[in-house]
Formats: C-alpha cells, sequence, structure tokens
C-alpha cells in the first residue's frame, strides 16, 4: 500500500523534514500547514521540491471551524477555503482534510453542517480539489467518526469523503468495526497513529503522546483491517505529534515511522514471526580486564577462545558470556538470541529497515548474522553452530567454586534477562524495534523514582510462563535524571539456589555485592515473613499474585553490572519495586 | 509559623536531601518513607544528623492501606503499624502520617474504618506517637477532607487528628471552607502544594505536577487562612512531588520552597506588595560593538555616558537602553525598573531571599538598589535619580531619523516589554520570582511549535489595561528543543506608527529585519482583511478581543534581538501565535 506521513510527525525545517521522509521511502506526504507557514519557499518551490525527492503531495491540513455555522461565518470560510483551494493548485495538493468544528460558533443540526459540508465540496469541485472530513474527538458537535460519515453521507456530493484517524477514534473507545459500513470509496483518507493508554484530557493527549503503530497500547493494525474490509484503497499516513519525536532527529523517526508501517503490513498480512527467539545464545561484554575475576567469583569458567579474535568463552549452566577484550571499556556490546532460523530472522529484520551488520569471519568460522539494534547493541541470530567457533580454553585458572562441581556447572542456569538503557530521543524506536524485529511482547512501563530523578522501565519478552529456555526477556530502561544519563546496563543470570550463592560471595568476594540499606529490610519485614537471612546476604524479595522473586546485585564495573535472581513458583516481573533501592546505592557508590 | 518540607520534595540522597533543607531555613521535615529505606544510615543516625543540622523531624510518612479492613487483614496492618511505631522512635519522629486507603479490600463503612482508627491510635499512643489521617483524593472511600474529619471525629481518640493537604482538596474542586469546622487542634498536619490546572488524572496530576505555593493556579493561601481560622497552630509543610524538581538541584529547590512560604505568610499578613513596579526605567544589554549600529538604525540617539563604566546610555522616546561593552558577547544583562520606593523594593526582595546583588559606586552616585534574578539577570529598583549618573554624551554620528526629530525622540515610545529564556530546571522558580518579588501577575503559559521541539512561555505583567509606562510586561520562556537550548532574549520596543518605522527600516536597512516567509501572509489574507503592505514591510498581525497588535523583529545579535510593536486599542498579548513564524525563520538562520 502506499505510504504517506504528516510533515509534522518529524522535526526540522519543511525542507529537512521532506528530505527525511523521502530517505525514509515513504510515497508522500501531509503537508501539515504550520510547517508551510513557516517555511521561506513559495508553494510551487516546494511542490517541486517534494517532486525531486519522489514525494506526492498527498494531503494538505487541516482547514479548521468550518461547517455549521451562522450565514455571515459562513461567507467569510468560504472565503478562506477559497484562499486554500489556490494555495493547493500552487501546491499541487488535490485532498483538503476539514476536520470538525470546535469553535463556540458551530451549531448543532446535521442538515445545516451537511449542506455547507456540500458548498464547499461544489467549491472544491471547481479547483478539481476533494474534501476529507474528519471527526476531531473534541469536536463541538461531531466528535464521533460515524457522525461525521452520516454528514459526508448526507451533503452526497462526489468531492466529499470521510477522513479516518485511529487516535480520534481510539482515544475515545469507540468501536472501529463501524468503519465497515463506509463505502471504501467514501474514505477519502486514513491517518494512523498509536498511543501510550494515558488518563488524561483527550486534546493534550492527542497533542503531545501520539506515537507511530506498534509503540503504544491501541490495535491500530485491527483499525486498519476494517477500514480494508471496507474497501479502502488510499494510503496509510502517519499523523503524530509527539514532543519527544519534534526533538529528535528527523532522519531516525522518519525511518522508525516507515518500520512501524512495514511491521503493520506484516501484521495485516498474517504473516508469522519468522524468527522469535527461543532463548539467550550470549551476552557479550567488552572488557579490560575486571570483568574476567567477577565471573570468576560468580562461579563462571572460561571454556573457549575464539581462534582470531580477541574473545574469550565463559560458561555455568546454561549461561554463556563473552569477554571482549578489543580496548572498550566494561560494556555489554552484544546479544546472541537462539534463534529457530537465524536466516530468516536477519532477512525478517531487514524488511524492517535494521542495519544489518557486516561481519568479518573466517571460511571455516558460522555464519552469524547480526543486525545494530537502536541504541547500538548488536543483536545476533544463532543457530548452535556459534559454539564450534570457539577452541576449548588453554589452561585457566580453577573456578572459584566448590570441590564437585563440573567447569560450566554451577547453580547458575541461564541468562534471565538483559536490560539496556536507551537514549531518551529514541525509547519509542527501541519499544518498536524489539517488538517487531524480535517479536516480544511489551509489558506495561513503569516508572520509578531515582535519588536525581526518574527511570522509565519496560520489559518485553518472549517468554510463555515463568522458566528460562523457551524465549527471552529484555528491559529497556529511560533514564531521566537532570546531571547526566545513568548509563548502567545489566545481565541477569537465573540460579537454582540464590542463598547458597550469596553465602558463597559474601564469604569470598563481599566486594563484590552491592550493600542493601538495613532500613529497606527492617521495611520488609514489616511487611512480609522472610528468612531474617536475606538481610546478611543482601538479597532483595518480591512477591506477586505468581510467586516470589530473590535478587542481589553486584557491584558495577564500568558501565555494567550483574544480577543473580532466583524465580520461585510462577513469578512474572523483574523485581522494579526494588530498583529505587538499587539506583540508590549505586548513586552512592559514584561519590 | 514553623516551616517544613518533605524529604521528596528535593533531589538527592537524604543525606543531600537534609542538607539543603536545613541551608534554605527550614525548621524540620517530613521524611518520606522511601527516602529512608534507600539510605545506608540508620535511623538513629539519621536523627542525629538532623538534629545537627538543626532539623526537626514533624512527620514520617506515609502509611498506607490501614482502615476499614476485615479482621485478619487489620492484623497484619497492626503488625506493619509496631514495625513503623519502632522506626519512628529510634528516628525521634512523633507524628505518622495515614492516609486513606485505596485498596479493593477496602470496606466502605465508616463505623468499621473509625474503630480500627481508633485501635491504632491507642497503639501508637504506648509509642507516644500521634496519628495524621488524611483523605487521598483517589481514596477508594474516603477521598475528601471532611470525610476524613468525620472518622477522626468519630473515633475520638487524643493521639488520632486529621492532616490536611492542599493537593488533595482542591485538585478535586472541594470548597476549603468547611476546614473552620474542624477544631484546630485536631488539625494534627498541613500539607501544601499548588498545582497548574491539568485535565488528567488526579492521581498522575498529583505524582508529577506538584509545585510550590504561588507556581500554580491554586489558591492556597485562601485554605491555609482557612485552617489558621480553625485554630490549627502547626507548621506549613511543603509536600512536592514534581519531576522537574527531582532532576534539578536539591538547594535551589530548597530555597525556592522556602520562597514560596515566606510570599505565602505575607499574603496571609495581608502586607501589601510594597513595590510592584510602574514601567521600565531601562533594558541594560552587553554588548561588543554591533548593538549601537542597531540601534543607531532603530533611530535611537546616544545621549549619556557612564563618568565611571563602559556603559552608554541611548534613548529614544521613553525608551532606554544601556550599552555595557565590557566584552561580554551581545545579551539582555540588566532590567531597570521604575519603582515607587527602590529601598522598600529591595528590602522586600531580600526577605524573599533573593541575592541582593552588591554595587561598586562613586560616591556621587545614585545608589541603585539590584537583586539577582534566577536566570542571572539583574534586577535594579530604580528613581528618577539613576540618569543623573550619565554624563551627557560626546560628539556622536547623528542618528538615522528624519529632520525635525529631536535626538531622543522618534516614534518609538518606550519599552513594551522583555522576554528572557529560563533554564528549564528553574523555570518555577522563575515564576515565582516575578509573581512575589516583582508583584507581576502570571497569565497563562501557552505552548508553541519549534522546528525542533516546543517553546514554553508564559507573560507576567503589572500593567493595568494595554498602555504602558503604568507597569511592566515581562515574558519568560522555556526552550525544550532537541540539539540544544534556544537562548534568545529580546526587548520589544512600543512605536506610535510601526509602519513608519518598517518603511525606513525596510529602505535603509532591510538587512536587520527578520525576513517573514510570504506563505505566512498568505495564510493571514485568507482570515484578516489586512493592509497588504504589511506583507512588504514584513510587519505580523494579531488581534484578540480587545483590539490589534502590529509587531516586527529584527534579526538576532548574538542572544538578543528587538521587536517593535504597536497596540492598537485594547490588545492585551504578546503575539504569541506569530512566535513559531519567528523561531523558524531564526533557526534558518543558524545554517
Amino acid at each position: 500500500m502506499r505510504k504517506t506521513i504528516a510533515t509534522v510527525s518529524v522535526s526540522g525545517t519543511l525542507t529537512e523534514k521532506l528530505e527525511a521522509i523521502a530517505a525514509a521511502g515513504f510515497d508522500g506526504v501531509e503537508i501539515f500547514e504550520n510547517d508551510l507557514l513557516v517555511c521561506p519557499l513559495p508553494p510551487e518551490e516546494i511542490r517541486a521540491r517534494a517532486a525531486d525527492l519522489g514525494l506526492g503531495i498527498d494531503l494538505y491540513q487541516p482547514f479548521r471551524d468550518f461547517e455549521a455555522v451562522p450565514a455571515d461565518l459562513l461567507e467569510r470560510n468560504l472565503r478562506r477555503a477559497e484562499h486554500k483551494f489556490r494555495l493547493m493548485e500552487r501546491l499541487g495538493a488535490g485532498l483538503l482534510l476539514v476536520c470538525s468544528n470546535v469553535s463556540p460558533d458551530a451549531i448543532g443540526d446535521d442538515e445545516l453542517a451537511a449542506g455547507q459540508l456540500r458548498l464547499l465540496a461544489e467549491r472544491a469541485a471547481e479547483h478539481g480539489i476533494r474534501i476529507a472530513y474528519e471527526a476531531l474527538a473534541w469536536g463541538r458537535h461531531v466528535n464521533e467518526y460515524l457522525h461525521a460519515w452520516r454528514l459526508v453521507h448526507l451533503a452526497d456530493h462526489p468531492n466529499l469523503g470521510t477522513c479516518l484517524d485511529s487516535f480520534h477514534i481510539l482515544s475515545r473507545g469507540s468501536d472501529p468495526i463501524g468503519i465497515e459500513a463506509v463505502p471504501g470509496e467514501k474514505i477519502f483518507f486514513l491517518q494512523l497513529a498509536d498511543a501510550p493508554r494515558l488518563a488524561m484530557d483527550v486534546l493534550q493527549w492527542s497533542r503531545h503522546h501520539r506515537c507511530f503503530p506498534g509503540q503504544g497500547n491501541f490495535d491500530v493494525a485491527g483499525l486498519v483491517r476494517h477500514a480494508l474490509n471496507a474497501g479502502y484503497a488510499g494510503p496509510l499516513s502517519l499523523e503524530v505529534f509527539n514532543d519527544v519525536f519534534r526533538q529528535a532527529a528527523a532522519e531516525r523517526t522518519a525511518l522508525d515511522g516507515m518500520r512501524s508501517l512495514i511491521a503493520l503490513e506484516q501484521d495485516l498480512a498474517g504473516v508469522a514471526h519468522p524468527a522469535v527467539p527461543t532463548g539467550f545464545a550470549f551476552a557479550e561484554l567488552a572488557d579490560t580486564g575486571p570483568l574476567g575475576g567477577v565471573l570468576t567469583a560468580l562461579g563462571f569458567a572460561r571454556t573457549g577462545r575464539h581462534p582470531t579474535k580477541p574473545v574469550e568463552l565463559w560458561e555455568q549452566g546454561g549461561a554463556r558470556l563473552l569477554l571482549n577484550s578489543t580496548g572498550a571499556d566494561p560494556a555489554l556490546i552484544a546479544i546472541g538470541l537462539d534463534s529457530p532460523d537465524p536466516g530468516a530472522a536477519a532477512k525478517h529484520a531487514e524488511t524492517l529497515l535494521s542495519p544489518v551488520l557486516p561481519r568479518e569471519r573466517a571460511v571455516e568460522e558460522a555464519k552469524l548474522e547480526a543486525v545494530a539494534a537502536p541504541d547500538g547493541t548488536e543483536i545476533f541470530f544463532c543457530d548452535a553452530s556459534w559454539l564450534g567457533d570457539f577452541n576449548p580454553a588453554g589452561p585457566v585458572e580453577e573456578p572459584d567454586e566448590g570441590p564437585g562441581e563440573g567447569r560450566s556447572e554451577g547453580p547458575i542456569t541461564g541468562i534471565d534477562h538483559v536490560a539496556l538503557t536507551q537514549p531518551w530521543h529514541y525509547f519509542g524506536e527501541a519499544e518498536l524495534f524489539y517488538r517487531s524485529v524480535l517479536g516480544l511482547r511489551p509489558q506495561e512501563s513503569v516508572e520509578l523514582p531515582d535519588p536525581y530523578g526518574l527511570l522509565r522501565s519496560r520489559a518485553m519478552s518472549s517468554v510463555h510462563g515463568s522458566g528460562t529456555g523457551d524465549g527471552v526477556r529484555m528491559v529497556l530502561n529511560l533514564a531521566r535524571v537532570g546531571a547526566a544519563d545513568v548509563p548502567w546496563q545489566h545481565v541477569a543470570v537465573a540460579c537454582r539456589d540464590i542463598v547458597t550463592v550469596a553465602r558463597r560471595l559474601r564469604r569470598d568476594h563481599p566486594e563484590l555485592l552491592l550493600p542493601i540499606p538495613g532500613n529497606y529490610y527492617d521495611d520488609l519485614e514489616a511487611r512480609q515473613d522472610v528468612d531474617p537471612e536475606l538481610r546478611s546476604l543482601g538479597i532483595l524479595y518480591d512477591r506477586d499474585d505468581h510467586g516470589e522473586f530473590l535478587h542481589l546485585y553486584t557491584v558495577t564495573v564500568g558501565r555494567v553490572f550483574f544480577e543473580l535472581v532466583q524465580r520461585i513458583g510462577g513469578y512474572q516481573g523483574y523485581g522494579a519495586v526494588n530498583a529505587p533501592i538499587r539506583l540508590a546505592v549505586q548513586h552512592a557508590g559514584d561519590d
């Protein structure tokens, strides 16, 4: 389907917007009036610029407060419209969006409204222009899409149709199934926006918090399906008012918009996601030296070396970590995902415009497909063959573990989740990436206090139930703090018996454990019957309706720390309630 | 009155919070539980730290979801309470805030609720602790302050009273006059917060958008007056949850909170503001050279020189500008205000904790009282004598004006307003400063699109009607753009006849005029019957219910530009509707 986007959805001057939109592969644009008014180029030059970029001008918008007015005001409104028609001729735009009147002057009279819309359509027809009439969610008398359609039907003019906007329909909780009652050829335009569920005035919600389909809570694809069932054959057009997009780089926002439409089309086509990850193959950490000691203390053993790269494989149970000593400070740089079909997964990522990473490799090495996530983390799609890339490790120090445990055996059983901190302008891009490219399901965002700001956190998962090994869990964090971004990332490993691990760590490496305030345990013990040993071991506790959660943190090395977690019963969370404790202690460590 | 503040209101670790709060001069604190839980110090040390700083611990808060529950839950809740009582003994806190139950387990039964509150009070009494019960605006059954009081009255225990919170009362639109029905000695605590009027879920509103009294739209002083009339004699306590305060420097936030309480007390005492400015004496601009040419082009003449400082006086009509060539790039550095009593104004500013600036001056110079505004701009309180500081200027170039006009005469008649850009963490501080220190009345905030973000703009004024000379107008801007702050400031001068001034500028100095896109005029002419000459002169147009507004902008020099404005009739605005045009053209000039 043809894909377009309103210029208001991205930042910059009109010229910059058009260039970014064309570069992202859109077929056309809606010119948002304010973007034109502030542009120094005359309409003819804007038209030429768009044409040079291969962009059609599919819509000019919005024309406000036209219909259902007293006769004298109608005259003035028609004069306004004539000006706009002449402008649109210069611009080469054939479709004008008229949104329902919000003025106190508007009269609640459908006959009057329809008659005036018909008059407008007649005038438009003289210029070869068509009118798409839309119900704003906060329109004075017309605020339901079926009401707008009733007026269009009543006016009955070939140059008058309706415009449907997913935000205006879904924000009011209207059932979009009614779209199927509208003849497809009378749906002149379809504007798409998603939004997080927010309990606020719909006008403010619309103007500041819209986002691209797949980034919010609305079923935008379901709405589009109704439009297609009705016979709609026009473009899918993004129209997003978002405070963050206004401040972000236009190129990235436009590309992300295109990704959202491609994902939506795949969804509509009923394409099953080709490669939802079934587990973590590995997490790769840049290291200048200190991480080996931490891993040893946690009971990991070095079990392999890459023959050509400065990369070591460390293992314990099903948890595999790579230490990459190419010189960067400790940070999480790559994630390997167990993929049922790595080739299909990479190809799918490529259809969704993810940057595919070139892999330097020796002939005999396993081919690893990889893409870059929005924050630059490399995502590898792996089958079992990747382990063959590693030679058995040479002589290593004995791992610090009890007798009788095998080299890669131990209380740690696998990677439970990884948590990545996102740059704040691109949190929505990350949500869409993990959802569409990896097929993870987002959970609700939570906001957590940090001593110097707030942390927004959203878990994404492909896990059914609470086990490991049948999917992956990731946590996206967004730190909004005064001084600077909080860059911490972490790898959480699952334990069979966290108390035993913690006892050993407390005995042999107390310096690696993040100290937890006694006040936390005083409060915990007031709320719960918990083992008093949790306090002495620095283990945190949470519970939900499904089970219990025990976890502890190591100190931070570079940007990275480790979390040890034990899920008991069907606990489904991530211990978010305890994150403020961790953040405060980590900040105290900044001093 | 005793002044306290909840630790949640400022950023940092608990220790940093206490230090900032003590430095601002508060008498005590409410310890917010989460701040204690994340603190590594045991309660005894927190108590000692507070005592060392001269702070009492007036309240511990909050204790949640206690009352009106089934018997088994009551037992657990009493166990929780006993833990908290022991903690409070260690902390040396004698008053516990209990907020109304929000849990679905709560039962809507006043007798049950009161009985359980009485039980809690009995237990508390054994520890010498008192309970302040508060209605949360979103409490499940108890959400009105008079309902909370009814339960306290019914429970009838000396250790049980009520806590009033201005946010919870005023956000619901409840009439605070009912406070006078509560015996003063049963009001155990009074929490104060203001808030901007926002149409959103009250819980989100409360958790993210509270602010200090005087920064929002609530009549907090009116509510306090009712509490005083009731006989309340406890502290005035600030309790503010604010996303920006969480990220700002604790010292500044605490000081600003103290300023808000002092201003509130002055308000309660019925103190008339001693020195509302009656006009602009001058605006002072740092200059490295280029501004003299701009002022000459605008028809200003250099009429004076300071005998000892590198400062020139430039005049036209009642508009006086100082150019200060001490080396800084062009920027607005000071504002002189005509003050009926400069000494009283400075003293008033000092009572409100404004930093009074030391003035180096020669013996014969007028004494100028000055304070620093939150963004560092110097604010001078002037009587007519300041002009005597300047010697008549030496030989100057003839100002570029028509024959027959006197040196300091011309079409410009005075300063209409000045606009300052605020650092985003301290916009609320600026609002409170201009309101309390200068006695200006705030107008509603507006949000305006910028090509790379949004501009928040709030006008503050002491003008009655639309004239100049009987007050001052200021505009505070807050730029939230992606790349960097927009640092632009401007001085708007009032013209008798802007068209004549613009014609001359267009003829002689077209390079100084900000070019306005033709598309703007196409749209303007569609909406209004306006003189077609506006287009050729680059004059922008607005109207409101009271009159019309013509204005134009110069290009920016350093951080500064000039606006020429003509108010026709009783126009009361600032042409905000045209600001997006200006911002886009200014950004285009960045290239």
